[in-house]
């Protein structure tokens, strides 16, 4: 294997594929990042076995690619020493078998290598059909959706998002039982056959960080106990979780008694400050009031002290609401809304409370409410 | 105790007595920072036992002093709520003895507060005949010194910041023994005693940290077992570290063998790379060797393999140099000085290096090689 390389492009491929890279893997060889380099172009592939990144690189955005080969170079070190080349052009050559020289004008680095035979093998297979998403759409699905799934193991279903396609509906769910994330998209295409997929939320928290935010299309190739994401010179790959995923559509309430209208930042700010006196941060509960039309936010804790919170809201009604909730789900909640306005329903002081924005009406946060007396 | 005072500016004073909260105090009311509020102003006070930090702020930037009192609130959360308060004022009053409100407009805090008599006694009494030092050049001392003291307890002197006073002349040394920073500046005073007085290094840091970048003169208070910083209207008070420092001077070599020249950027990136592939970042040894006008920096871990970097460099002679060192201790030696121009002088492969700026003739950095064969 021998090639030149501009460093930028190597660099870029690097950061994305090491997103798959574990520090805690018990297989040496999945340290490493296997480098393919055929006339095509330089393929990149790095797998944690639960999920596997490759990037390809195409041979006009490869300078010079003189011998075929592969080889696997341990991934940490080669990221740091691309990133701290500070030359535009870089040289990888393997000589002697499994010795990798790294070199520039001024720098060599001659690294140990691993040989490719001793790679699992990752099959990155593609379905027929696929099914076909913008990017930025499939991004927002992720990062308004996947915070509000569990991280508790002992039920892995709740660690996953669950992803119903039905003609050109797509819902996705995320809840961890005491809150649900919902996001529904119209697919401009119909797609036959459906689906009902649970895919590791912290798999796609991964895949968000590496996605562009454009509006190009990202292919789905959803399998039996896998998916694959494409996009750009990208696969991404993911197991999937088996079991079956909780109907949560019986947990949206259909009416409501009422309907606050406020601005996200201000209510956000108002949740933050009133549960700066709860000690865990985990679980801290704070009450909510409204009075004509001011809305209060209280907390307390005997050790501490308690704090009030005051602000002026619309209401849609003359009810007024007393509900006690967790700080922080309420405000992961409100931070999911890309616009700052946002519509708060409630049922009753024990029914879930809803969130919902105008500008954005394919999402929907629930939160529980917590009994406090 | 009753006040309203600007945000910003209690939270500048809270920010900056905050650097002596301890998280892991044994005595629970120094997590606490101490309000004394008089006609004269507020004062805030905390301290961990080791450092005692005050700061006064005058009358005349409160708005309103109603009625004054002493009282001592949870540094953590008072720090929090008036950092996220968003009102430009904030009113402070005790009631009911022990009970603080903090509150603005819309937002109420009640907290629990601490008597002030149960404070320890924080004596932060001023000397007779203070040294004057510009706060800008007092800080400098402890931004290219500190680093090199050393963090191991069991020889508690070197982990303190060593001033040497004798007359007009300010000698600072710093040595974890594998190196040494020194700093000699010229006061604008003849100090009449002679001063030999080790303080804390990390309590140097914190105090670098809050200090102004000014040329205002600070004053020093020395006494026996403490000192005294006085700036702006900051009071830092820190224990002195009893024991005699080593005598460092017959460490600096008088002549040398070869100077190499070069910039401190091109050199930093060199070692910084040339050490990538040592796998304990602590102790990663690199070789120097000068090959006429060419540096070479070398290194290699069976391991992982090997690097070699080259750069051009000015050298004062034909001498050849071939010496092993720390990477890490190099480096911060090297990020010492202001300026990018370094000369670096060599005596002998197992004699101290010494590092030097035209730009910058108080400062000496000394690092000792290692011997690797």
């Amino acid at each position: 294997m021998k090639l030149k390389i501009k460093k930028e492009i190597l660099q870029d491929g690097l950061n994305k594929v090491s997103k798959a890279l574990s520090s805690k893997t018990l297989i040496p060889v999945l340290s490493g990042i296997k480098f393919d380099l055929s006339k095509k172009g330089l393929t990149l592939t790095a797998s944690d076995n639960d999920i596997t990144i490759q990037n390809f690189i195409e041979a006009k955005d490869v300078m010079d690619i003189e011998t075929e080969g592969s080889i696997i170079i341990q991934g940490k070190y080669v990221l740091d020493i691309v990133r701290k080349l500070p030359d535009e052009y870089i040289n990888i050559e393997v000589i002697d078998d499994l010795k990798i020289l790294i070199y520039t004008e001024n720098s060599e680095f001659n690294l140990n290598g691993i040989s490719q035979t001793e790679y699992p093998n990752v099959n990155l297979e593609e379905s027929k059909k696929p099914i076909k998403i913008p990017n930025n759409i499939f991004k927002s699905i992720i990062d308004q959706t996947a915070f509000a799934s569990s991280n508790d193991e002992s039920r892995p279903v709740l660690t996953g998002l669950n992803f119903k396609i039905n003609g050109n509906i797509l819902e996705c769910n995320a809840t961890d039982s005491y809150r649900l994330a919902r996001k529904t998209i119209q697919l401009d295409q119909v797609v036959e056959e459906s689906y009902n997929i649970i895919v590791p939320s912290k798999n796609l928290i991964e895949l968000s960080k590496i996605m562009p935010d454009t509006e190009d299309l990202m292919e789905l190739h959803v399998f039996n106990n896998k998916i694959l994401f494409k996009f750009e010179n990208l696969l991404f790959q993911s197991r999937l979780i088996s079991g079956t995923y909780p109907n949560t559509s019986n947990l949206l309430p259909e009416d409501s008694l009422l309907t606050v209208s406020t601005t996200v930042s201000s209510l956000y700010s108002v949740i933050d400050r009133a549960s700066i006196l709860t000690s865990d941060k985990e679980k801290n509960v704070v009450t909510l009031e409204t009075d004509d039309n001011k809305l209060f936010v209280r907390s307390s804790s005997l050790e501490l002290g308690r704090v009030e919170e005051k602000m002026v809201v619309e209401k849609d009604n003359d009810e007024n609401i007393h509900i006690s909730f967790v700080a922080k789900y309420m405000m992961e909640a409100l931070r999911s809304f890309p616009s700052d306005n946002v519509d708060i329903s409630f049922v009753g002081e024990i029914k879930p409370i809803i969130l919902k924005s105008k500008e954005d009406p394919t999402l929907v946060q629930l939160v529980l409410p917590i009994r406090t007396y």
